[in-house]
């Protein structure tokens, strides 16, 4: 399958050995984002995997599309404009200690300030089976609002199915008024087939209320399902829900080698299993198995192939694969 | 508040990723110390502070003293002499492994062989608010213990608290007998105001018996409180004794990340909360979770601040901080 | 005691921070195989050591056979021609990610084209209280099963205990019919003191059938004991089974640090032991807390002393040893 | 002598052993600015010294404020505030290849964000021998533009000398038109005592025209001096000019280590010759030597203390000193 | 422009600081080979670039295949199969000390077993502008050469521009008889427009003989273009001879930190210059600054974009870019 | 031929990338002295070499043997006993900026306490063919100034000859009276056969004047010859001067990539052409080669073989050896 994101490409800077920034002379860089995170994991599913996103034009813009490349992702379609990429430190937590993590400026990068125009939206779904759109771009800048809810608009016009992830985070929407917040999701959600996110979500963003708030959003928005998963500090769990049914996951313990992106796995494995029409069982216990094992690996972004992901799931793999 | 500790500088060496020395090429440099480790904790928790301790005079002791700076701790007060700086390889171990501290010469450092004088004592307490004094100093070199015994008497004349460590170490002690040991304690404990210890520590110091040593000790030296951790190997609880009451921590179960300094973690969390009129509880509470996390993070010194401390106490600290 | 073994080298590459090889960009270089690995640990024991084994006569040969003296093993009885040495690249797993172990191309190792003749083994032999060979060696190339044939024959001869480790992986023997197996090893067993293994070891290659394949192989070969370990994901038991008898260790937990060589770790107690002659409880017991502690180190080859194993067994051990 | 500096604090980002952004994995982090880098070099040669700048209120601006005490720049001066600190990448050149500067956003650091209030200046002011002011910061922010000059006029009431260094960057400026770069040097010049500059800055910043721009400019502000380095690509003279007298150091080779912040010790050089009153020949020898030094130490600060200096001026250093 | 090139990959292992093996305990891994190393510059000069070739069907292959991405190489044309990468270690010299390549094992690699379809390569070929293809496949295995034989003919016949590199290497051809030698050239240089070589290269391996080697080359296989570069210990001067003219570039000295591929950088601005029509004596020029800058990065492959060759060979480069 | 070597071993710690201490949180272990770096050239050139030396009994003086043991140095010779290795920081300069060593303490080093008995010389010294002596030892301890000249006068009672390096250090020397310190010489000096200094060492160590002080030593001691080597900033050239003649290398540009061990190389090329009764033209060109080249591999001991050290005086060196 052919499978496209729309969302940011970050910088992420880690201190080694889960020192603190001042604790440290060197980091690691990777390049992380909703977006990147998702598609590294269907690659690695193996699918072909394309994102629409902007860069700097400059050497950072350059080693970031490469980091993309060796994750298997496709770069032709990105924007290589203006000067800046955002960027985040994350000091890595060691149980009980949590991770920290501290952006530096985002708001001018060149992401958020580019507008991808209808021709070339058109142009990247074209050969597209699926599109991934990352709901912080709704709140970031007007350039990435109107290209994410163009980017939904035509996808399903185009009868590609838009997964849509909520990712509603306060903290970047703290000059918007909450009823702007609701109007915008209101924009984006009649395009989408599979939302996910949690009740959480709903009651804060679209102001629902009541005993089910997941259904009324099926409902209202005739999605296919509404996907998510349920965290303790110790374990994951994860959910499918459709207007028929819900199914649930085994309830897994979650080791916490490397925290972020955990989410962006699961819904990796959504997509996977949706897109080879899996049962949703059988879905809804692969995407939660790739989110467990991405708290393993180093990074925001899915590097372990499907067969990992298998073997994790069959609950007998050994301590040293040969 | 501002306060100062009398103590010792020494240069921790570090193989990387739980190696041994004789696996590795390259080992991690810090600094650290008694001293050092309490007040980089007092300096996250907003305090100001000053070591008075001596360095050598080159290199590696500017190295030190600027990673002094580093944690916030002035080093106005340090003597710049001789040429040694003690230091000591720590393998870090990996559970069950033990982790292995080996000392190479300390006898010979700047700080053992630099007696401080009476008139710089005198300027070095004067803006002070508390004094914490590192019980090690007593049994080192001369020098070291008639400087630690000036600062305690001066202190005590000009009504500085004097926060004491006993530090018992029968490994640093060997040459000195028992009644030595004794007059020695018994020289310091009149001018203390609070000592951190152990009933061990009264037993093998200063030889008293009977079931209530603590008691004993806190009327005979009439201090304000007695305190230290107990610890088993998997969990960790703190206790403050004072004429009038005992206050424990809630037990706390203790991740073993890098396990050295975290009793100097408890110190600052105690002094921090005597100083601020805390409840005994609340200080008893705080000085044992900023002691659990410190065994979160890499080096002996106490790098987290009144946040995380906080948040830890609150007990819903999530995975990720945003 | 002057103990030998007969067995590869191989050079083990291993990503950082528990990173894929995908991930990064440098990799740490050790020189590992079931004879250096055990050697290691029995020089760690107090032992001489001393390797029969052949390496690449170039920069990467040289540094090999330096990585082994720095083991403390005596590296002049090795052979030094061709260019190639077995390598392999270890990702290191997190639990619950398993480890992967990813050869490249062995066959032509020095050690694979290498036959030593029989008067070097003479040579090499003479001294030795015992000697150890892995039984990869008889399935490699007809190089080193006739080298590992005539070691054992000679060592029978002159009356040197052989120790002996199956080490089946029927990986490396794909193109050998399951009779050629069988004769091979029943070139081998009669040779032997004492065999590691299991009992799928023994159905699998010599087609033992029955309730007591183990003890069959004891009688039919005229062995002082067969022993092996038993592991769960969690924990580990050794076991030493002679005619009379059989022990069994406690049963231990074991931690994820490095997986790799902890098998080699328990025949280097289970020799030590032996060869020592105490009791087969002290020695399943030793070999088996010496296999736990090597989870916990880096590197396949046992670096642990004599009394961190002895400190491990007594229960006891505190958190840090000063 | 105690002095102080207003200018931005940056962090660097330097890939390792000469590698570009897009070959690697890890860099290097320091934390720069024309300010800390001469302040760094005053307090090598013994001097008390004091950055004026703001840093964001998060991980980063802490680590940044231990780096620059580190350096042993007093920090108490600084405001915490914003999110956001300006950053660049250096891939260092091997001569011939330059190296290369990469900016990310700079216009929404803390710095650019923050007017320091005239009662904070003043105070900061107050026990300064003298004050350094970053040309730059004329044309970042109106914020900062209005800090610069508030503090050179405030300097200059007071009788403390302020240093000015043109530092002109035309990159820096794109949005500004010529007369307001002319008017902007002409507020600040008045309150300057001397001057780091070029004829070339002079020409482009303020359109002076005619043989001798140096001596014009002297003439118009006033100035003690007027100083700089004149540099090709292997080699390096400093020179300083008064209305009364030019010198002019040695012309000395240049290494190539690395060549940020080079201009920034000749500064430090300067500043203290002149604190000291030393002959205008050998300030400027001593400067221009500070300067070559510099590309022979890793990071864009001064690290060298006057005794290196020296060394080299006297032209017999040894290849080893012990 | 559209190109690709047929070659191996190989794994490089590089010891940091200058060390050598057997001081070391890490090294830097990067993947390389001629057509890699050249693909990579023309990427850098903007044009689209693709391998043919062969990686092992295990995670180091999938890690060659991103590192091959990173450096904006089409992979889709890459086949997995078998277990072995070639791999090389590199000692880098520190003049006057040479630097040192070790090789392991070669010949059982995946590339060197693997024989590309004519249909394969058909498609491969098929969007291509120009084809390179590497000399030293000619004599590695019966498959590569078969298959760089196949690629020659074939693009030939579509009038595919073929670039050849002798790349003639004695130790590579030991067990091959003179007459084999050059007949395998007779067979492959009918086909090539343009050859890289040297008159050494003619003379030794076609046995040509007399005064002008390289015009009876040019006239005998109806070359296009004899190209090469002329190197002494400290300078280095490309040429390109025609039938009717020879050009020669200005004579360059050459630093020394990374002395691999720069003959491949030196190709591959040959190429760009001859697909874009460039005069001869701009393409020289071109090519042998590329080739003089790629001695100043790290690793084999070109990575310096247009600009970097351009501003070198303007002469007025200056130290630092920003 | 089997050399030994009496003298200390010392640990070097050097930051990463010619940075100082005060920039680095890790450095570079090695294990180094006289007698290491030498008998690791003499290794390199395919002699048995042996340490008399003592180590620390702990973790460290294990990992130092290991590390001899690398060398190819045998490490049966040593005593184990004591907690403290000597230790240095090296700061390695960039040119012209001098290197940098800084020691911390050295007088209670395991060897500097360590007195060998005359038993165990004997032993030591029985199979040799040559025997060094570091001169430093005469200075540093009783212990070590008791045992050099024990180790010297038992050699030369067994006609073993004797390599004495002066090695005069004024500030190792700054208790000592001069007139000790010419005794001392004194009593060493008849037990030698080729001593290694300068005219410097002879004036200032043994108060000779006059216009020949290497030929009156010479004469005096009965020397076969006396060794060094001549410096200028940027060349190098040695001198071999016997009763008879006097010969001179050519002279060499010398690199400074690392300084330290560079004349320890020159002796072990001398050592190792007089043992092989080379002629002196051809020992002192291959002792100063090796001078040479050991500055430019890093580490103070000698690490490259005899082909390398003849590649390099052949003059036709390539630049990549394959």
């Amino acid at each position: 399958m052919n499978i496209g994101a729309y969302g940011e490409v970050m910088m992420r800077l880690t201190p080694p050995e889960y020192k603190l920034i001042s604790q440290t002379d060197t980091v690691d860089l990777s390049y992380t984002g909703t977006g990147v995170n998702l598609l590294s994991g269907l690659a690695q599913f193996g699918h072909d995997t394309t994102l629409l996103s902007a860069l700097p034009d400059n050497q950072v813009g350059q080693a970031a599309a490469g980091a993309l490349r060796r994750l298997q992702i496709d770069t032709r379609a990105l924007t290589f404009a203006h000067q800046h990429l955002g960027l985040y430190f994350l000091e890595r937590g060691y149980h009980p200690r949590p991770s920290q993590v501290t952006y530096l400026n985002r708001l001018d990068s060149a992401f958020c300030r580019t507008t991808v125009s209808k021709t070339a939206i058109k142009r990247w779904l074209q050969p597209l089976d699926a599109v991934h759109i990352c709901g912080i771009a709704l709140f970031l800048t007007e350039a990435t609002r109107e290209t994410a809810l163009a980017v939904a608009e035509q996808a399903a016009t185009a009868n590609i199915p838009v997964f849509f992830d909520f990712n509603y985070r306060p903290s970047l929407n703290e000059t918007t008024d909450r009823s702007v917040i609701k109007a915008t999701y209101q924009r984006m959600l009649p395009h989408c087939s599979v939302v996910f996110g949690s009740e959480r979500d709903l009651t804060a963003s679209l102001g629902m209320v009541g005993n089910d708030v997941i259904g009324q959003c099926l409902r209202q928005f005739e999605l296919d399902a509404f996907c998510g998963t349920l965290k303790t500090a110790e374990t994951m769990q994860g959910f499918i829900r459709t207007m028929e049914t819900t199914v649930v996951s085994k309830q897994s313990a979650i080791p916490t080698f490397d925290r972020i992106g955990t989410g962006d796995a699961f819904c990796a494995g959504v997509i996977d299993g949706m897109l080879a029409q899996q049962s949703l069982q059988q879905t809804v216990e692969f995407a939660t198995a790739a989110a467990v094992l991405a708290h393993t690996t180093f990074g925001d972004s899915s590097v372990l192939n499907r067969a990992f992901v298998n073997q994790f799931m069959s609950g007998n793999a050994p301590a040293v694969m040969r």
